[in-house]
């Protein structure tokens, strides 16, 4: 007898976690996921510690009720600033997407220079910059908060954001780390413009978060994972759930048949 | 004797509303304001109007149980959206922004054909084009969603929000709308570009509906106006305090000595 599959929940302030979901439905097909998004209370990028951790934990709690058996934070604010907390709040496994993509990046890197961009919250906290230090990797950080809104004005190939890029970029591999050869996109939203960002600096690797996040699940998961079927979905909101569904399919990379609301009391 | 003061409350999503409170602080320097940002819960801008609604309720409630006699709707967003809402939960008068702007462009336009730029939940609920049209005006409404962030991103002025507004402009002033004479302003956001839009559509007036809205303030106060001194104002945000000052200065052109934060109980 086969056991039964396992119950992942994933939660992030809007959209962007998608990109985790798509990258853990391809390594680990044949689980059940449940997504969370906040969208009432999107972005989470901009905002204090604080107010992003008690949002944060709104969420978690929210899945573990729904019979999570594991916890992914998708987004990349909430797990800077709140993955302790969420991690003690919880009785189920926590994992978020900063140490895994740290760990590809230290992996990546052969002169041990890495440079991160992500929100402007994200980098405040200096969570990359604090777990690549452990691997022995410098890194610079660079707050880019044009990029969520462009690819939210569906401007992914845009000469706009194209322009936004080379002045992010060029302010990112700056100075010492004018040489840096690995770029970590720390926003779950930044897949979603990597072929842009690949044109500007050709020779470094990217390293996607959601990639590497799905990789340490995977491995968490070990024997749990079982062959009976492709992976099912289900799809929450805290605001409209026909945006959700209509914007969440270009994240996606595939159809969302249903969103369901959910009112988290404020 | 003269009478004491009035007390005027205002809310925003965050910190845009601060153009309108200059403006009011301007016709109407002796009053008392209290300006509220619920910045843990911005944007307003591209949620739905159920979640403006519920947001703005508390905000509007707040400003009312704090003592403000009157009530400035401080956000094109919410005042599209839940002005009457907000006006049937309170028992203060209540003043939105879009009546007074629309107002102002009907009576600066000569051929009665408008253009309204805003964000994607102010013209989606077509409430400037209701207004306008009981005025005997047409209109276009154009979702201008990356000027936020570029103004939040000190952008304001910069090459690339030339070529954001170019776009945004082109769209907007298009078909039989080409010769519109009056764009309006309807985002609290967008004073802080003004010299952008102008520059661009040198022929066009341009309504603020900030300070249209400052003057209907003015009107509905009438005699309370008195002459003791200049207006006290009163900061409250529900996210970072210490943000809210350094770039509410921006929006409002003085100084912000102090901001006290307030959790609505989420």
């Amino acid at each position: 007898m086969t056991p039964p599959r396992p119950c992942i929940g994933l939660f992030d302030s809007g959209l962007g976690g998608l990109t985790v979901l798509k990258a853990l439905a391809s390594v680990v097909p044949d689980a059940d996921y449940i997504y969370f998004g906040d969208t009432a209370r999107l972005p989470y990028g901009s905002k204090s510690a604080e107010t992003v951790t008690h949002y944060a934990l709104d969420a978690a709690r929210h899945l573990e009720q729904l019979g999570a058996e594991m916890l992914v934070v998708a987004c990349n604010t909430a797990t800077a600033l709140s993955l302790e907390a969420i991690t003690n709040g919880l009785r189920i496994p926590v994992v978020g997407v900063i140490e895994p993509g740290a760990q590809a990046a230290a992996q990546a890197s052969r002169n041990k220079k890495v440079v991160v961009i992500g929100t402007e919250a994200t980098v405040a906290s200096h969570a990359y910059q604090r777990a690549l230090k452990k691997l022995g990797v410098d890194s610079h950080e660079k707050a880019c908060p044009l990029f969520v809104p462009l690819v939210e004005e569906g401007w992914s190939e845009h000469s706009v954001t194209d322009q936004v890029a080379r002045i992010y970029l060029d302010e990112a591999f700056a100075g010492d780390f004018r040489d840096a050869d690995v770029l970590v996109l720390g926003c779950t939203h930044y897949p979603l413009i990597k072929s842009v960002l690949q044109r500007w600096e050709p020779r470094v690797t990217i390293v996607d978060s959601a990639e590497s996040t799905a990789r340490a699940v995977a491995a968490k998961l070990g024997t749990r994972v079982t062959k009976d079927g492709p992976s099912g979905m289900r799809f929450m909101a805290t605001d409209s759930v026909e945006k959700f569904r209509r914007l969440g399919e270009k994240f996606l990379g595939r159809q969302i048949s249903a969103v369901q609301h959910v009112d988290l009391k404020e």
